[in-house]
């Protein structure tokens, strides 16, 4: 390779440089101390574990985007994280065995072999909250209301939310006795509101089922989605009954919490990768085409790592959320500059004054006083009636 | 794999688990809040970079250290970072491209293939800070007390510092002409301290640098080696004594700043992954045999990247600077236990209060104001006199 390609990075890995690695930072802590304040407690997942840990119950989405090396301690399969929601399951199920309900929540980078949508990043730094061990729409609420806290702390604008509940189609096809591979086809026909298709993929089923599955690929829109809902499906199981009441429920609840916030349900979609059970969530800014957070209940991973916990939670992109968001984050840069000077009461006048939350720049050998500014500092320590005292910056 | 297995973790691969986990963060804060208050910039270096980039300067160590990968969209080979420090050089000398010094500073996890030492992580969170663009121990100096001045912030007690200057060695190998296997072989003997085989390895070269060379083996102890030094290399080629030279003026400035602080000198040592070109130091603590935190001058790594510039900066692991050190990290957990209950009036005031920095946490279903203590609450919200008020938690 040509020295001039060493330092090219691969597509779609970043670095971030001075100041906005500084404003990432901040944002990265503000979040944290939000999920704090809610009750949620920080957990560190490994970015390295044996590839069936990662994947248990995640599915094959996850397998395709996840980077797989061999471990030469053990020669098992590893893959690095490239989603960090079911290691916390794993973390809740097994690790911390908590009886009742538990908050968590989690920040770091994942990598992922393929971008999620071009332009994308295959290295975001993902940011959650997880609830176990409540299976109630209350947990979904409160969830869904910390992820809009967050947006709104971020000063992301105009954002909308969708809604859907997998448990919906889930129970359709059940009833229908559809097998795994024509549930698939189905599902995907229904993501990309193939009409057509879903209408010929049912064609062969009783015709109130067949009527109640075509129906889902139509059932998007504003809050009269989830009334016309209820007449369209009135024949389905119950089942299907309780998922609609619990959105319907859930939709009840964040429209007396946020009047003003753009509401839209799609029934026919089943966001994620799979794990999720029940409501899903995402929400939206105008002109961005990918969801800014996103998450759902997912009450079966649990259960794959041998105790079934009820789960609910959601993830956004770090830096997604710095750049679509207008947050406050630069603190205005000032500093004290320091003299190139071997003295001890300088070292000391230094010291006191770092201790104290200054921030004291000292100058290297051969640097003018000129380089204070560049350096971001607006004043300087300056030798005056035997002491070192902070003075302004001479101009 | 039985189901009993699926949440077993790779050895030396962590998890961490409330409380540790938000101690660990809390630490992270600080220690990057000190680096700034020095006028270090923070930076974010990716997990993943091409393997030729992550190596580049950084000697046939690190890359027995890791993990490899094939791109599947470039087809290229990429490696997991396995130390951050010459991604930080890569930056500075091909991103950032300053003119005059530049401070940098990083925190991020990195994998390692095998442990450093038995019964150490594969997985550390390496915290640390550079300085680019001054070649004068000034620089040296400012890591060393930044290094320093962490470790007492982090509370680590009986703190020791060992001292070397790889520069010493390689002059005298230098002027001995040692072929690049002769010298890896005598680097080798000398790092084991395995006097006979220095002086076999020394054997057939003119009697006064063999003597030099060997001295080497036998140059560690107290402030008086460097003096023993000046000594034993007075023959010695003009670069062994400007590195001699600088090593003392380090000593010299280090002792007036920390004069209670154990300095150890050992002129045999070249520590690191042979990156280093000038001196080198690490701190230690009574009985523990790694060192916790460590550093040097590298000054050929930039130049690797199409741009030569002087570097010199330290690392340490932030799990291990936790345990080791006895920061106060532990705020008392407080909290305000809001009851179930759908009331908007009572969201309205668990919004207020978690504005206000107030840790709320809501019951779920089902949850008696029992589960209040559990988590973390010390209060509680209750309806009284028409409003949702703060007051002591029932006992």
């Amino acid at each position: 390779m040509a020295t001039v390609d060493r330092w090219l990075l691969p597509d779609g890995i970043e670095e971030v440089l001075p100041p906005e690695a500084a404003r990432i930072e901040a944002a990265r802590r503000q979040v944290l101390d939000l999920f704090q304040r809610w009750g949620y407690e920080f957990v560190v997942t490994p970015h390295l574990e044996y590839l069936e840990s990662l994947l248990t119950g995640a599915g094959q989405d996850l397998d395709l985007r996840t980077f797989k090396v061999i471990d030469p301690q053990s020669g098992r399969l590893m893959g690095f994280r490239a989603d960090i929601t079911p290691q916390v399951a794993r973390l809740d199920a097994h690790t911390l065995r908590r009886e009742g309900p538990s908050r968590l929540c989690y920040a770091g980078s994942v990598l992922h072999v393929q971008p999620r949508a071009l332009s994308t990043s295959r290295s975001p730094i993902q940011l959650g909250a997880e609830l176990y061990g409540d299976a109630s729409p209350a947990s979904d609420v409160e969830v869904i209301s910390l992820m809009l806290d967050m947006l709104d702390m971020a000063r992301v604008p105009d954002v909308h939310m969708d809604l859907g509940h997998v448990g919906i189609y889930r129970g359709l096809a059940r009833a229908a006795d559809l097998s795994g591979q024509a549930e698939q086809e189905l599902f995907d026909a229904l993501q990309r509101k193939a009409v057509d298709e879903v209408a010929a993929l049912t064609d062969h089923l009783q015709p109130g089922m067949a009527s109640m599955l075509r129906a889902l690929a139509e059932l998007s829109g504003g809050r009269e989605v989830l009334e016309l809902a209820q007449a369209c499906l009135v024949e389905a199981p119950g089942d299907v009954h309780r998922a609609l009441d619990d959105l319907i429920a859930i939709a009840d609840e964040l429209e007396v919490r946020y009047p003003e916030l753009p509401l839209y349900f799609d029934l026919g979609e089943l966001r994620g990768y799979h794990y999720h059970s029940g409501v899903v969530f995402a929400a939206f800014v105008p002109g961005v085409g990918q969801s800014i957070a996103q998450g759902g209940r997912y009450d079966g991973i649990g259960a794959d790592f041998g105790r079934a916990r009820p789960a609910t939670g959601f993830s956004t992109d770090l830096k997604s959320l710095v750049s679509l968001g207008r947050m406050q984050l630069d603190e205005p840069l000032t500093g004290i500059w320091a003299p190139d000077s071997r003295d001890v009461y300088l070292w000391q006048a230094v010291r006191r004054l770092r201790r104290e939350g200054q921030r004291v720049v000292q100058a290297l050998p051969g640097q003018a006083s000129g380089a204070a500014g560049e350096a971001g500092c607006d004043s300087q320590l300056v030798w005056r009636d035997g002491q070192w005292a902070v003075a302004p910056l001479a101009l």
